[in-house]
């Protein structure tokens, strides 16, 4: 694949990534009743928050600042939530689509990182971080618990599509095959997650 | 306006933000009866959060770091408030001074954030981070709910003078009456809800 | 001392805090009873918090994004401690470890802040910085008071070390002398603190 299509192709998977994710976000203050302000703080932070602070870790250019539309898409998303009424929104196709998000992400992350040098196993939490962290700081403006500290089985799909893109990419060079596969991966293991309700066990030692 | 000013304008409106927003910091730790190594720490982070975070994303030098003033005024700020009764300073004056101080950091965010090449909506998001952020982390470190969970009518008018200074400056360049006018407008609805104890509605849908 | 060696110092310095600061992250999470997930978020955050947050600020690269040691020795450390029963690791000596770590940090940030051309006020707030972050950081993530809010006698010993490194090093320039004597000083005020259960003022005006 030449050098000059990475770059296009981030820009997409970014956009679909943040739109999914600033609409949880959305969704989520509309379902506790909160004020517009709220909406879109969650909409924004919900969207951008995990690309940012993989940005700003592996010192590349926050990735929303100078482009001309996530942020207008973020607000966009959170006045169209606001206007209607959230049962439209919310349901098992949010869910999935959250799954689908949560896997380009990753994977996306896990890319970018290894284009400006990471190692594999920092680049694969770049990856993680990417897909979680947006949510992570959500929940703590919230005052809910993360989903760090819930068993749901949500951040271990973000690490295995985080981890084949990395251990692919080492073997194979960056191709859209691994990246089609690390996704697929983290979107099945989450998607039967959300199926069967599967969670992590906790740590059992006295 | 010719552009060597802007640094120099620049710098004292951010003095008079951080005096003001430490200053609050500072008297929440008292009127929680807090230890002096919380009070340094809200009046810290109260201070300089919002304007760190936005020049985190905005890939400025965090702006406190090679400034050999504003740390010590903030250190400067938890020593006079620990030594001195909090009802000194904790009335309707402070929370005048913070409008005032929320309207003028989020006219300087969203100016900064158009000086550094960023686009109207999201210069805008600048300065309303600029604005809002620091006082969001603090709540977050005392386990309070921060603002953006609030109703109180807040980050509004932070988005009043923020939305104006870019709209203004977009139409007209940047100059002082835009600053001026979008800090006042701000800082009025501010005042208003200050005075009527206004508040945003909350979403309604079902 | 040349210039040359002050790299190799650091990086040591920095592994042995990483390495003491992940096993206390780790540890946590299993007093907790938490999934693997938590443990290795917490062993990464814990370890790693205070120098990203540290470098972030002073326009550093985050030193472990390039090092291909420091996030492998975080997972391995989460690895380790999920594997093992924790009161092999959860005692008095790891809380003497943590106290060695803290002393340790405080001087490494507010050296290399100060190697970074930030002054002295402001680069003693970067080793306290450097010290605590990663605790507090973990502390929200868990909806746990952070040590900002307890009375505990810590960030303190982290402030002491940081003082006494950024006046040492103004007074006599860097040297290991300094270094050593400020890494101890921090020690022993924290040391003082675990053995007779000293905790510091609150604020007492009304």
């Amino acid at each position: 694949m030449p050098v000059t299509e990475l770059p296009a192709l981030l820009g997409i998977m970014d956009l679909v990534g943040i739109a999914i994710f600033a609409l949880c976000g959305a969704v989520l203050a509309a379902r506790l009743q909160q004020t517009f302000v709220t909406m879109a703080f969650f909409a924004l932070v919900t969207g951008v928050g995990g690309g940012s602070v993989r940005d700003l870790l592996i010192g590349a250019p926050v990735f929303w600042i100078h482009d001309p539309w996530v942020a207008p898409v973020c607000m966009g998303i959170a006045i169209l939530v606001w206007f209607t009424p959230h049962r439209l929104w919310d349901g098992a196709l949010l869910e999935w689509a959250d799954a689908a998000g949560l896997a380009a992400y990753a994977v996306l992350g896990t890319a970018k990182a290894l284009e400006y040098g990471v190692a594999p196993v920092t680049a694969a939490l770049m990856g993680v971080i990417t897909g979680c962290v947006g949510g992570i700081i959500r929940d703590i403006l919230a005052g809910r618990p993360s989903i760090v500290m819930r068993p749901e089985l949500y951040v271990t799909a973000a690490a295995l599509s985080a981890i084949l893109c990395a251990v692919g990419t080492v073997l194979d060079g960056t191709n859209w095959l691994v990246w089609g596969l690390s996704a697929a991966a983290g979107f099945a293991l989450r998607g039967a997650a959300i199926h069967w309700g599967l969670a992590i066990p906790a740590y059992r030692h006295r």
